[in-house]
């Protein structure tokens, strides 16, 4: 076979983070589960964050995260710089700085060339340094079908831990990417999607959550990555782990090129109606179009940054961001806990 | 479907540690890949071993770990906790007191009802207790074939950390579990194993690798543990890691009821002949009779401890050793460097 003539997505039935299992039902049946919390352990299942929080004793947590999922996209190597990136944003979302990552690779030997592995694992590493950690080493398998994530570790300081559940009443919501990595990545495995639009994908999902010093001086109440879930998804565990009720503006959603024009024809995947399932107890919608409320439970694989901060700060901590990730918006406020976890408007 | 019913082995083609990818081919492909090394990574990938070593800077190392595979035996709860215990083991063979797991779980939500979760978390959540370590998250993914494993998380004080690199000239080598793992797992998919040969099997891999405090009094060189390139795969890492040979008594290796029998009717899976294949340019046998050839290249699934000692303590270590794990056995030399890694010889 001819490296050059392999089309990864080809391969699977689902892609990126749309082959999640549906949240509902993996809640619904683990939720009897005994996990007992030991006093080490400031943050684990509990409010579904996106790394757990392990307090090392010398003023810092451990925070350690993994992720894994089939191809999103065709060429290897940036299926490989997309695989680590979304792993290793987890740990950028907790305000950690990443330092060690160790490889999840599940191998189709008898459909792809095993020189498929080079490129891939290029690409990962790439990114890995880039994020200022290592590859440590993990475990690979023969499987039906490709599969690649990293478990990443990382540490903060415990003071600058950020969390899911601390967003308060009068809080500004503000997201770091642009929407729509779920529905491109429908349209690439069904050749529906336009090289313009593949590559900005490819740049949003291969760019690192990493805000370096930006937020320095600020206070952060919470923030979590947007990925398999949706906006909706993951907004709706942050507003239930915080106690409130978030109101988002669903015209101001920063959306991907072409995404929009494909949700129109409903390019869809099963974890847009997944999720669209898993959040209808939660989150309502106020003259919402079909297609933007589509993007809000579009599956986003290493997708952006969603941060409640105060008020006062918001103007200034969306100009730091937006220096670096420039789909940057203020999207929303956060508000009393209402008799919806999450309500997305139509601008007035 | 009933839960009762569910053969698990029949929903994959390859089980357990058996499904990992050739390695000799992974050698190859992924040899030339640049990974930097960080200061405080005392152990990457360079020596093989089963979990890397990251300084803390408090006098401790965080040992981590990860492995996944596909079902080995037919009822849930087991394979829970087998692939729990697999996965903690790792940290125990460096020495190491596992604290945080993460659940690596692809579903085939096709084909198994999501109720088969239950049992198979409550084993695993059932043994990373036993283990003294918490389950603090994790990734699931809709998939073709079910997959369970974790990556795991320790700690050990730096002078007390074992890898595969300290065996020396002299030492005495001891074996923790008896072989044959990966034979009884293609005998329970072909319906070939007798029941206690699986009860057997199934107390052996759900045994964690926990020493305890059974060898705080003892110098160790060197430890591993025995998992997927089998006896023979893993003793070539740590021989070539140490810089020396392995002289291996084949006679003397403790093995599984119905394992030998079944190894004589050459009940395979492809591990051991991708296991003979990577193992053949680094490793001799002296009159080693077929089925025991087989025995020493057989994937073993939560596979017991290869542990190096000096031939002063030996004999005390190996009688400490066997009052936890009644399998334990002295198995072998360390040697010069010589023509072959390892030498499995018969008994005179």
């Amino acid at each position: 076979m001819d490296l050059e003539s392999i089309r990864l997505t080809e391969t699977v039935k689902k892609g990126g983070c749309a082959a999640k299992l549906p949240a509902g039902e993996l809640r619904k049946v683990l939720s009897g589960l005994a996990l007992p919390k030991p006093p080490n352990l400031a943050v684990g299942t509990e409010t579904l964050d996106d790394a757990c929080l392990w307090d090392l004793g010398n003023g810092q947590y451990m925070v350690q995260t993994l992720d894994f999922f089939t191809p999103i996209v065709d060429d290897p190597k940036d299926f490989g710089r997309i695989a680590a990136a979304n792993a290793l944003s987890d740990v950028f979302a907790m305000g950690g700085r990443p330092k060690v990552a160790l490889t999840i690779l599940a191998f189709p030997s008898a459909i792809l060339p095993m020189e498929v592995l080079r490129p891939l694992m290029d690409g990962a590493v790439e990114v890995i340094i880039r994020a200022g950690a290592c590859l440590a080493g993990g475990h690979t398998i023969d499987d039906e079908t490709l599969k690649l994530g990293f478990s990443v570790t990382g540490f903060v300081d415990k003071g600058r831990a950020w969390t899911n559940a601390g967003a308060r009443e009068g809080d500004v919501l503000i997201l770091t990417k642009a929407l729509g990595t779920g529905t491109i990545a429908s349209a690439i495995k069904s050749r529906k999607a336009e090289p313009a639009w593949i590559r900005a994908a490819v740049d949003s999902m291969t760019t690192l959550n990493d805000t370096g010093d930006a937020l320095d001086d600020f206070v952060i109440h919470a923030a979590t990555d947007i990925t398999g879930f949706g906006l909706a998804g993951h907004a709706l565990q942050m507003a239930e782990a915080s106690g409130v009720s978030f109101r988002i503006d669903a015209d101001s959603l920063p959306h991907l090129d072409g995404a929009l024009k494909l949700l129109e024809g409903e390019t869809l995947n099963r974890a847009h109606r997944t999720n669209a399932e898993y959040a209808k107890n939660y989150v309502s919608y106020e003259g919402v179009s079909q297609a933007r409320t589509w993007l809000t439970v579009d599956p986003q694989t290493s997708g952006g940054l969603l941060i409640a901060v105060p008020e006062a700060s918001a103007d200034q901590v969306a100009s730091r961001l937006a220096a670096r990730f420039p789909a940057t918006r203020v999207i929303g406020r956060v508000g009393p806990q209402g008799s919806h976890r999450v309500t997305f408007h139509a601008s007035r």
